[in-house]
């Protein structure tokens, strides 16, 4: 029996926060609500461009894992930061939530990774990562009896930048698998689904059981003109796809089985960090709980418009209060 | 002739900041509303308790001459962090904003400061102090060049608590004083004042031009038993006198002169933290442009209002514009 509700396993990063204008982004030649990966000179070239900063824990695995745990979930995460301050930090913020999290600090080697953030005046969020201590996360720290014990794996499409990461990620997967659990991948950036396109595709057709993709992702992956044509693509090779699409909802198929999820009403959208990462905590709580897919797409909307309504990618108001009914 | 405006010396923190009920301090034995100063050990103790947090820079003269620069004014700022990740964050946050900071980090001994931050629901703020390498601030950081070109040097009260940082103190106001300029200082804590209360007493008495205190603060250096009584003390002691009462504005005095100013109103008062910083920030950047008291009163309260509408204690609207004609 699992007694866990979700491994996660990802690049452990902390978030350093900024707001800036649209101009910030083309002097620093952003491309605006992507992810790039810097190397750690180009980071501190751009940190010492950005304005004041806030450091928050982040990480788009770990970020879902809290969005679980936050709903009363039973979850623990996999990732690598080193011993030094930003390292504990992200300790404590999962530990803090109730998060499970065990993997060794590396004792050597580069700092603990940080995404870069700007957020734009649209709430917009731009990303530049150095993935620093995250990228020696390996198969050594993929622990089989935690893996086998999480009734869902939850994988980040990221780790496939890190070799070694990209290995663990196949290792913990096939533990998953042979245990009998699902395993969940989120595809995380159309350029990182462009960076890996064939391994993805193999991927998602033999080894996920739950994929979660944003609209510009899913086309990334299919090479699709459209949407559509994208969802036609993903509904024959994996058991279950969400694909989210910002103010526009989410698009759940199973097979024959579709929904259609309507975005969650938000007062004011503050900073979209998050907002993916969020979707699939709620989706993932839900499918632990065994409602049904339309159910677990509300879920996920209702996660990801907590996260939106404010500055962080972390939930401040506890998840399991809002669900109410939707997981009663 | 003085080419900056305001110099100011303290405490280098930064601040980790998270939202708890009242219980929280009862359990953890915090005062609410004042500031404990603990080693390294407690504080751990302290964090691991505490929620997920947020990390910021702060300080509490580090949070003024940041104010101070965000009203357009040419500030530096010197204060201790080590080489670590904390310290470069700190760093970091005052050059983005324009505030000189030339003072050379620890590289060895405790890590960069920390002030953990519980902010209640009523937007009270309680810290809890570990100085770390801010406590090795000592008279060879102050650069006599520095201090000289500054119209004000503004102190903070805290520093009386590390001994080195008290001797830095002492040497940075005869330096302003010799070469003409402006002593501002903040009694900064209540038990700050319980403390040192004689060493205070003969500082405002000979050698303080500018006197920052709340209510709480100022009745404790006069063991005063009210507002009014510690009021007919400092007037007589101090060239001027800005006596800040949370909601119920602020009072300031300058021998026969006398000023009574409104708080400036808020939609939702967040988190207080700052709020006595940017009060000073306000009064401060008056005094450098020769308003009348009054309206530095009224740029205090200004700044005030700005920071405590939302979590840190920076200002996060740049003040320069909400000013407006107050510095025209």
């Amino acid at each position: 029996m699992a007694d866990l509700d979700v491994v996660g396993v990802g690049n452990a990063l902390v978030d350093v926060l900024s707001q800036a204008a649209d101009a910030f982004l083309v002097a620093q030649g952003l491309s605006k609500g992507a992810m790039q990966l810097v190397d750690e000179a180009h980071a501190r070239e751009l940190y010492a461009a950005m304005g004041p900063a806030v450091e928050m824990s982040g990480g788009s695995a770990a970020n879902t894992i809290v969005g679980v745990a936050s709903f009363g979930g039973r979850a623990h995460y996999v990732g690598k930061v080193r011993d030094d301050q930003l390292g504990e930090v992200f300790r404590h913020d999962l530990r803090a939530v109730g998060v499970g999290y065990g993997t060794p600090p590396a004792t050597s080697g580069p700092a603990t990774g940080r995404c870069l953030i700007v957020v734009t005046p649209d709430a917009q969020r731009t990303l530049t990562t150095y993935l620093g201590a995250s990228s020696q996360l390996g198969p050594a720290d993929i622990d089989r009896d935690l893996i086998e014990r999480a009734g869902i794996l939850y994988l980040e499409g990221y780790l496939f930048d890190p070799p070694a990461a990209q290995q663990a990620f196949h290792v913990a997967a096939g533990i998953a698998h042979g245990a009998g659990r699902k395993v969940a991948l989120t595809l995380s950036d159309p350029f990182c689904v462009g960076r890996h396109r064939d391994a993805f595709r193999e991927l998602v057709e033999r080894h996920v059981d739950i994929l979660f993709a944003n609209e510009a992702e899913i086309r990334a992956l299919y090479e699709a003109s459209d949407f559509d044509a994208a969802l036609q693509q993903v509904r024959r090779r994996c058991a279950v796809a969400a694909l989210t699409r910002s103010e526009h909802g989410s698009v759940i198929v199973a097979g024959d089985e579709v929904h259609v999820v309507a975005a969650h009403p938000v007062k004011a959208v503050v900073d979209t960090t998050g907002a993916g990462d969020l979707y699939a905590a709620g989706f993932l709580i839900g499918l632990s709980r065994g409602v049904d897919l339309g159910t677990c797409g509300r879920l996920g909307s209702l996660a990801a418009a907590e996260v939106i309504s404010h500055v962080g990618a972390r939930p401040q108001t506890p998840l399991a209060g809002l669900a109410g009914r939707l997981l009663a």
